[in-house]
């Protein structure tokens, strides 16, 4: 099956402080193998040097089996190299997807347009919001929706029954399709790069609460949306995707809230879309996101 | 002469608490002396109903003179409005641009090719700079150029030369070049809303020394440049332009300096022509511009 | 009720050749009877001096009633002027929409997302495709869905059973969302420049069928999408939105499509907002689109 | 010294029908002779299954001379592969490229503002031009300036000039900065892939003479520039670079073109830039331009 044979397809990023023969050493070990490489993209930071590598090949004729390649892999990095990361995926993969969301529907319909196309190929098995209100967008598509309120006094109990939910799910990403609360450090710590919130700013400008209005009041030419990687810093996380429109005077706050959602969604959307596809390496509060 | 044609107009800015009336007042008051309105721009500030207008009109068939412009103006808003602010200007005006240059190029010969090729209609009495660098391409234009080199012991003397500079050569507009000094208080509020300086990042984002390393170092995904008003708020003043461009984990420090010069090069003309073609309202700490 | 309250206003949209004083006349019949205007924005176009204007009104103490603005409007447009085309139109319209779709989900599930959240103010009595397959979000929405398939032998009678529907549900606006059918030339006259279509390239290039192999082919920088009135040429059109994106030799057709898609739901949902919001003058196969 | 460590580098360009092992066979090749690679991009075309590369590495431990790394790489290529495509390049190369211009400015003075600057690491042996126009900016800066006008009658023989003109000149590549002539099959060919035009449209839109007055009566929303190899099909040549802004009403023809200015010299400068950092392969009549 032609569909099944696009993705048989293996993908390695790798990160290191610059060593010699890296490239030649792992594009000689795909080959030893029978791999044929598809694509590949190397850099290296030009400021502290460190090394940078997303490879993706065929698996039809490898002759390293799946079960066996990431030990495999392990010993051939041990055996080279020095203080190297690496993370191994394929294309076939299914990512489980937890949406945390409140009221706004925009970037949450947007997600599950996408599901309920099958333009992505995730799973979604469940829904946590603090609200009740947007129940029947999940409920018609089977996906349980847990609605877990959260005050101030409550937080640190509720957090425990999301992350219950969250590890009986096998849950691999946390998308928080604008969800009003902040999340602990707690929390956080449980899915490191693996929780990607959808802020409505190009940040750095304008962090924290109704960036709209800031960006109003300071008069700027241009709006935007940022998808990052949530880490105890708030808005302060490695930055996945960006984008901007630019406004004018005729801008009020109401319609750059209005205009503001279709960015938002589309950012949001594809910084989702880079991680599921194995497409983004983080380091040093920043990331690597490959086309 | 067509030329001379198009450009006998007149322009108003104006901008004032909303009032009733403002509009049908003014358009009347144009129509009953035979001008013939050629664009006009309204509209009201959401947050706090501020009222802004620009209206141009045709000055061939105008039964009022120019000499006498201002004065039947200043009358006719006294008797219909209460603090209206206002600004008359013509087309054919020729703004007299200082420019103040440090050691980078690429602005500051831009602002030049478009003055030689006649593209702005503008005169440059003068180009003041710290540096002797670039004097070769003020006096092939034939543009005084005048070194005056800022220390921390000087600053006070060699701001007072440049004011007296400016005001010799009765300069309307002055336009920082990537000058890499910081203007003093007093120096600004000689210029209120008349000194454009071009700041590579955009703002908010990223103010202060070496915007580009800041920005490489969050790992934005966009970088750009922002053209402002300058006042005693160091990278605060009203924003007038700004554009951005898209970067990625291949753009190095060096690499975002070269591709920022030409960013920064057409939003600094562009926030300049803006300026120069009364096409800006300030109030506020923000810009009104209109295109 | 603030939601009244603002809405509670109307809308003039006029073009006509240059004439004096259309400007002050208007604003003076506006402020005559009490109409506080809001926003205005008039130009001429340079090429052959024709006038376009929108104005903006409030309502609420204006002294002409609604059910008889019509007539005044007409009667002081034939007093004052000649061959002047206007439209009245209120804030509060609630556009009657229909959508057509064959196989494409994307635009047509973001349509539907805008609608269930009421992101915009219109009614969608029917949804017409010419496939069964997208049934079920039509129906969760309680729109009535109708599977009207085309062959080349039946076109004429299905168009026909179309119309039919059309005029049942008072229909005011058709939108293709990625519909496959070219409408006859009969169908689009009902609906002149009330039919929009969603191209997904940037028009005029890569017009008629697989714009984006087209694209991919000619080996362009940018893709885009364009939203237009459908006429009887073929993605001829008076264009309402556009967008583009940088592509690079990464992006075979397949990604052309999965990031097109993202443009093309954006832009369509742009152009559609202009026109149900009252923001698009027609002239010349060519469209005024106000902010 | 810093500077010359930066630039003892060479860069290869391969592409081929896709084979087994080329990658590994490349670094290994590399590797083996001391070469660090910097940085490598590989991708196959989707279409038609083409392998596509570019590698670049430092020479200062490197094992093979410059004086024999051509022979080299050419022994290497022929014994591994068949019909592989391969073109080797060294950073510190210094191209000589000659201008030709007419009567616009914009495009010529930001070249001559690089060229000056030192922003591009060239030799600008020759400026030709059909009129006399722009000698003053050559003279100055100490380039030869040819005035060759050609008329319907004397076109062969000035063009037979000069070519005689570029090979004496040893000149690598030819830039027309808005030269408003089309030159003859017979003269491109001397220089395939080696002149580069720019073109005031995003092409394939509005190809031909007057662009902005094309694009303004199609009332397109976004208006571009392109620079492209030239080929003997009029502005039908590989895209090197594009660019785009949006448009509105408000654009007159005159508007367009000048707001099209800075786009021109901007996205031919982006070509240029390419070109001579040896970025750009050419394949089918489309480019991979690399970053």
């Amino acid at each position: 099956m032609k569909a099944n044979t696009s993705i048989n397809r293996a993908i390695l990023l790798i990160h290191c402080a610059d060593q010699k023969g890296i490239l030649s050493n792992i594009s000689q070990f795909l080959s030893d193998h029978n791999g044929n490489i598809l694509s590949l993209d190397q850099h290296e930071d030009s400021e502290d040097h460190h090394f940078f590598m997303r490879v993706e090949w065929d698996l039809h004729e490898f002759t390293i089996e799946r079960k066996n390649l990431h030990e495999r892999i392990d010993l051939f990095m041990n055996e080279k190299f020095t203080h190297i990361h690496w993370h191994l995926a394929y294309r076939d993969w299914v990512p489980r997807m937890a949406i945390f969301v409140s009221k706004y529907e925009h970037c949450y319909y947007d997600l599950l347009s996408r599901y309920e196309s099958k333009e992505w190929n995730i799973e979604i098995p469940l829904i946590i919001s603090n609200h009740d209100k947007l129940r029947t967008a999940a409920e018609r598509l089977n996906i349980p929706y847990y609605h877990i309120p959260i005050t101030k006094d409550n937080k640190q109990a509720q957090e425990h029954k999301q992350l219950e939910l969250l590890r009986l799910h096998n849950i691999d990403l946390v998308v928080l399709a604008r969800y009003m609360q902040i999340l602990s450090k707690n929390f956080i710590s449980h899915y490191p790069n693996k929780i990607i919130n959808i802020h409505h700013s190009f940040l750095p400008a304008f962090m924290g609460a109704d960036p709209y209005r800031s960006a109003f009041q300071r008069g700027v030419k241009f709006m935007g949306a940022t998808a990052h990687y949530v880490t105890s810093d708030l808005d302060e996380g490695p930055i996945i995707a960006q984008d901007v429109i630019s406004i004018s005077h005729r801008d009020s706050i109401k319609r750059m809230k209005r205009r503001g959602r279709d960015i938002e969604k589309i950012v949001f959307a594809k910084g989702i879309w880079s991680h599921i596809n194995n497409k983004v390496i983080s380091y040093k509060n920043k990331t690597v996101v490959y086309e």
